[in-house]
């Protein structure tokens, strides 16, 4: 064997140990006895502590240190592959290994502190521990540092490579300044859906056998994925051929199992589709939370948001439900999906506020390591933000500042990811209209040629493109979240029926 | 660390690795998406290759000289796993690698062989691989031996230490004779109960409420175990808090399901119930193949037979079930159930007539490695079995000789437990009898005393002790088929109206 197929041999050892703690996860979350998750927690933390071994361990640091000095001994292929797996031993290695161990020990006490506090709606139980938490990604940041220009870049480049401070700054001021327009210009000139029907019941059954179909028809592909129950929707890819999704249920909110499996089946199409050669490596697998959440949001809000979409699929959804909708016109039932309102949460809110809740926690998140907002000041800072952007103003931290798990678990960086994403869905939208009428396609029996734009352009690649790349390649520009905002203009004038 | 320490931290690490190939296996049988069946195999290969390299690898060997060298440093359970282990060890290490390896490669192919020669009705394209499969089980048999009589000795000792030719040829001839002299005594005299209303319609979610409980009832722990839908039903225990349980549905038969399911829970039961200190360590799980098949039969004949415990349970049947049984009377429902008709198919056989299916596989597996029957001559001899002790003849291969998978892995010496199973779980219920009223407590509303007589004499001790201690510490006295006769004859006198 070449020291290259010893090397994606090991990778490969890598991947395998991965998959088998994927596979325990999803059986943890999907029906896993409840006393067994005592003996389950031995498990995956063995097999993820050799994963994690090979992964910083003498081994992979001289294959680390041979294909830096000998990259011509590796094949194009190998560069690509050697190139990631530097990059993630450079972020694994670089912390020294008790750091690390006692930032773990910090985050899965946190997790339950924040439960409490929580339940207590009280921000003061979690203060001491998220404070913790900050101080010790404060000291790590140096350490990860490559050449960010600020603190919070760091952070940031972690979950969307390239994505600077800078660019989200000037990006995130545009959308809220648009965001905030169309909102005047609906209250002030537009007339509000009708609604009366979003919580009739349809029996989970029902739910799933539409919705199954519905995910079928946009391409993903049942016999590479499967559809469970789960307290979180998630998507978990054991490999390409094993991307499962999940949901949660309920029969009088049929609408929010529906868009959760269209957008956790745009996360599963986006696994089924990487390239078959990057298996076992570490380009094996969507490249960002970026571009994942463009995919997702692609599906759910792109697509969920068609009115082209709806008129085909109401008539699915009324041959399965019987008279329960036989009283809505096919209008009225899709302007109805689209109605606007500030709300408090942001996994509840709609598709033209939902970037103001990540605008604030990024405004925060960058205060927080670039300023000098203190942890005690959180609560207020985040209320006043809402009422600002949102003219609503949380009554207690749960409703505010504790709604998200993503703190306790020391995801800072990560929030801008969401509001990326459907930055590059509407973008993705843009462009892939020059080629294909995407409304005509969705009104038609025939979804496939939207999937394999996808592919072609962003699914194939796996990780071994950066997301600008693959937005670049895509679209012929960079991020540009102008067509976020003409997308959410256009869609929300027609359904509060202003006129332009 | 003690030395000990360090031994049983590393025989955790090879059951942690089992337990993911266990749960691999369970979802690949569950659910798995079809298409991921190669990616699983390369994770599953990966993790059993690993634990098989730590069980027999320099590290173990030097376990096994030091503590074979130094027993004192072992505490008297230190000792108690050690044993174990090096039973297990031996009997890995003492075939060379590669022939191991060979003979592995021989039963991978051998099973898409038996399959193709079933669907052709034809032994002879078995025949050649069978011959090979027998003829490295003859080279193993003398570097597994270790003091055994007969080399068929040896195989037997594999499933069921302790168990020996002498002892089945006695066991099997009263139990055979036992059999023929009931079943002359139930054709002269005895009225076969009406079957009318066993194929009627229980739609699978009503059967599967019904014997959810039932398995509830009987102590098969839900909030420790789960029950899936699979072709082939198992139980497959990834630690004793995780012992996971399946079926199959036929909503026109539903006792199959009833009885399978109430079978399986038996072997739930048991490995849900074994001591926690044995957690880790190759003593926790069943003991032996017979021991396990003693609980499940247990279940499923015992329990499953008992007229009290119908007389019960056919009042839930009734509940669920509307008017489907409104016509049949208890005992009409009880008898009818327990009809017994010689049947050409292991699997599909009656109680009465089960053992004569496992005396007659004995029989051969005998004259294969301790006589000179030749491999071609299997079916002749099969058929002339059948047609002696049970009055019908194959007509096909496929319903002959081919009908078990067994031989296509290499299983010899296996058949035996079942028979062994059921004469253990008629001594067991002689015993518990003279402990507790078991029909008056099937009669009842709390069946715990029956699995607590079970988990205190039986379950409990994982595999620390061996199935002859099991059943004399139990039973008070060593294997004793007239139990099992006894039983048969008051049972299917009962219900065949026959005056004894």
């Amino acid at each position: 064997m070449s020291q290259e197929q010893e090397f994606l041999a090991y990778l490969k050892e890598i991947a395998l140990l991965n998959e088998a703690v994927g596979l325990a996860e999803w059986d943890s979350q999907t029906g896993m006895p409840e006393k067994g998750a005592e003996y389950r927690a031995e498990m995956s933390s063995y097999l993820a502590g050799i994963a994690f071994d090979k992964s910083t361990n003498e081994t992979m640091r001289k294959y680390m240190e041979y294909f830096s000095d000998h990259p011509e001994e590796l094949s194009d292929f190998g560069k690509q592959v050697f190139k990631k797996t530097k990059e993630n031993y450079d972020l694994n290695n670089n912390i020294p290994a008790d750091r690390f161990q006692e930032f773990s020990r910090l985050l899965s006490n946190a997790h339950s502190v924040w439960v409490t506090a929580r339940e207590k709606q009280d921000f003061s139980i979690f203060e001491p521990i998220l404070t913790d938490i900050i101080a010790m990604t404060k000291e790590f940041i140096p350490l990860w540092r490559k050449n960010e220009a600020t603190d919070y870049d760091v952070l940031l480049n972690q979950y969307e490579p390239g994505i600077t401070v800078e660019v989200l700054d000037n990006v995130f001021d545009q959308v809220k300044e648009g965001i905030m327009s169309i909102r005047k210009e609906l209250e002030e000139k537009g007339t509000a859906p009708n609604t009366d029907f979003i919580n009739r019941t349809v029996p989970k059954e029902i739910q799933k056998e539409f919705v199954t179909q519905v995910v079928e028809q946009l391409g993903y592909d049942f016999s590479r994925g499967r559809l469970d129950d789960t307290v979180h929707p998630f998507m978990l890819n054991l490999n390409r051929n094993d991307a499962r999704i999940t949901t949660r249920w309920d029969d009088n909110d049929f609408i929010m199992a529906t868009l959760g499996v269209i957008h956790e089946a745009g996360h599963g199409m986006y696994e089924q589709n990487v390239d078959a050669k990057f298996d076992y490596t570490p380009l094996a697998g969507g490249t960002s939370m970026g571009i994942h959440e463009s995919q997702s949001l692609f599906n759910e809000i792109i697509v969920g948001g068609s009115q082209a979409f709806w008129y085909k699929q109401f008539e699915l959804l009324k041959q399965l439900t019987g008279d329960t909708f036989a009283d809505i016109s096919t209008e009225d039932f899709y302007k109805g999906l689209k109605l606007t309102q500030p709300s408090l949460v942001r996994i509840e809110s709609d598709s033209l506020t939902y970037p103001l809740h990540i605008i604030i926690r990024y405004e925060i998140e960058k205060m927080l390591f670039n300023g000098d907002l203190e942890v005690k000041d959180l609560p207020k800072v985040w209320n006043d933000k809402y009422e600002e952007y949102l003219g609503i103003r949380p009554e207690n931290d749960t409703e505010g500042v504790l709604q998200d798990v993503h703190w306790s678990g020391g995801s800072f960086g990560y929030f801008p990811s969401y509001a990326l994403g459907y930055m590059y869905a509407a973008q993705l939208y843009h462009a892939m209209n020059q080629d294909i009428n995407v409304e005509e396609v969705l009104a038609s029996d025939d979804y496939s040629s939207i999937r394999e734009w996808l592919t072609e352009r962003i699914h194939q690649y796996g990780s071994s493109k950066k997301p600008n790349e693959l937005i670049v390649g895509a679209t012929g520009e960079e991020l540009n979240p102008q067509y976020l905002i003409d997308y959410m203009r256009d869609l929300y004038f027609n359904v509060y029926d202003v006129k332009a």
